[in-house]
């Protein structure tokens, strides 16, 4: 096929909310002026997903193709791109960097205002359609991406051209969970040396920030989780010390304080208000930092003691690890590169796209760190 | 009389809740070790009394002997005491300095754990008992100050000296007020120049905390107050635009963010758990920083949505404006002597201590910025 052509594929299309995934055979449009269509090689299994799917999160429409960390190759260009040509190697950005909007403006933020009123926002490519259909039917995009399909058109600053010697099954990790986590301790908290940290939920996104903690020089990295299976993972992050709160008698800040003096930094990867509320409550009086990393259910209210905030705590929260998606990634790509991220371990199961369902029961059911799903 | 000797004088009285403060005859003790006798010549009227005064605030016990913005004269040392000596002019804090716990070691934070969790928490000196008493029933302290009284017995971090060219019954703002604004905008925000502000009530501390705002440079200082009659002194501060609510209609964060693009800080200075919201709804998303200044009733529970933090908001909140009140203080007097702080303009009455109910009835009405009550 040559550019220009709709392309004929498979996807994973969700038609409604609470509704299994299902294979569908869908066409691809060729990318608009400013688009780029990308051949999907890997993409992993979020929350995120699972969250949308059961429409309960950024207030989700259908029918959708879902899917947002992904990595893959350039199959063609539209109009005026030239950040990336046929054939490249790149990571998908739910979290777009225009690099024209106020927030792309600032050094130290990464909430490009195209993810929150662009019209990414709104499910739709810019000239508020969308390039994947099926019988007939547009499906609409999902956080800018839908990479739950074999071929998708992306606008060109969704994405990020990456050194081709990553292996691609591996780096789609750099497109959602591990900056996520990771950038949670060395970029939104700047994680000082010799510090204390605490880490709520110890799944993949928990897990990057344990490890950020640990390069940043944390002195103590307290790792939080019901599940004792995750003792040895943590520690192999960085955990120093693990405590299951099943065991904790008592208020846990009470638990933490007696037993490190005060927390410094403290990070919420689970998106449950009870442990946002414990995560604010066991920062330090005066210096303590509680970054809201998970994300809760729309909607859900935080019901917390302004005291917190009166005796000097901060409380803050990022989307994609404060990173700016575009610049970035292909820096944490070299890292990893470099050998300095062990994204590998964080990939517990591959699946294929047909078993993206069964990849959504093992997330729910907590048996995996991460799933990739891997195109042929 | 000498030092050692029982003070006898009087002190207006705060027998239990709700109840309007007597003037009593009153004996003061004489200072114990790491203790300062001091004779009050000037003490403001803070809210924080008018809500202990109701028992809503700070779980305070009574009988009581509120008041805790003031400044006055040391009348006699006890043992050990180095910092100052009989004569010295000094303001009073009811945040201490101890420079011996965790928080005062750090450089950024003022909490002082003996605020959290000294004696002083439990209204008492550090032997656990207080020094001034009435008709034989020993008189609670508060805020470790308890200045409606001719005559209060601190601990020595309590208090810092000052230069005594300052005209004490001026001088007392900078006990609690002023600086808890002014440091709103200058120390916790470190409002950033040609920035947009928002003051959420304009009181004296809103407008405390409108100049320091002006003073970092702020290019924009909107002030939001359902009184229009703050327009003039709010002008005066340095408000740029002064917004009523009522004339707003639809939600304000898009008013504003219609009107002045974006706000970069919002401060609420009142304590209302509803203004508290809109400032966070307001605050910019990817850099926005929220300040709660205002003392909300205790226990009363803020609720937010946790997307505002997801999208880089932060929370924050001081007490005292972040100074350090021991070291910092008196170079915020050296400042008002050098006329860059028109203290004058925040005192809109002055009364005596016989009248505090009056100067309660006043504040409550919203009738003044600040009172002070002078002594002979």
């Amino acid at each position: 096929m040559s550019a220009g052509e709709v392309i004929k594929c498979r996807a994973a299309v969700s038609w409604g909310a609470n509704e299994p995934l299902v294979m569908e055979d869908v066409e691809v449009a060729p990318p608009k002026a400013g688009e780029v269509r990308v051949k999907i090689m890997a993409t992993g299994v979020c929350f995120t997903d699972i969250s949308a799917s059961r429409g309960k999160i950024l207030d989700v429409h259908f029918p959708v193709v879902l899917g947002h960390e992904a990595a893959g190759i350039v199959e063609s260009v539209g109009e005026g791109v030239t950040t990336v040509k046929e054939g490249d190697h790149v990571i998908t950005l739910f979290l777009p960097q225009c690099k024209k909007c106020r927030v792309c403006k600032l050094d130290d933020s990464n909430t490009c205002l195209e993810f929150t009123s662009g019209s990414q926002s709104r499910q739709l490519m810019a000239d508020e359609t969308t390039r994947i259909t099926c019988k007939g039917k547009q499906l609409l995009q999902f956080l800018g991406v839908s990479s739950f399909s074999e071929y998708t058109v992306l606008k060109e600053f969704n994405l990020t051209k990456i050194n081709p010697a990553a292996p691609l099954d591996i780096a789609c990790l750099l497109s959602c969970g591990f900056p996520t986590g990771y950038g949670g301790s060395v970029k939104t908290a700047a994680v000082k040396p010799d510090s204390v940290c605490a880490v709520w939920g110890l799944g993949g996104i928990g897990l990057a920030t344990v490890l950020g903690c640990k390069h940043r020089g944390a002195k103590t990295v307290i790792g939080i989780d019901l599940n004792d299976a995750k003792r040895e993972i943590a520690a192999e992050m960085g955990v120093t010390d693990f405590i299951n709160p099943k065991e904790v008698e008592g208020p846990m800040d009470k638990y933490l304080n007696d037993k490190f003096g005060c927390v410094d930094y403290t990070f919420e990867c689970i998106g449950n208000m009870y442990t946002v509320k414990q995560s604010l409550e066991c920062a330090a009086i005066g210096n303590g930092v509680c970054v809201l990393i998970g994300v809760p259910p729309q909607e859900m209210e935080l019901n917390i003691l302004p005291i917190h905030f009166l005796l000097g705590k901060k409380l803050t929260g990022e989307l994609f690890g404060s990173f700016k998606g575009v610049d970035e990634v292909p820096l944490l790509v070299e890292k990893y590169l470099d050998g300095k991220l062990p994204l590998d371990k964080f990939i517990t199961h591959r699946i294929k796209l047909e078993q993206v369902n069964e990849g959504f029961d093992m997330m729910k059911e907590g048996k995996c760190l991460r799933t990739v799903i891997k195109n042929e």
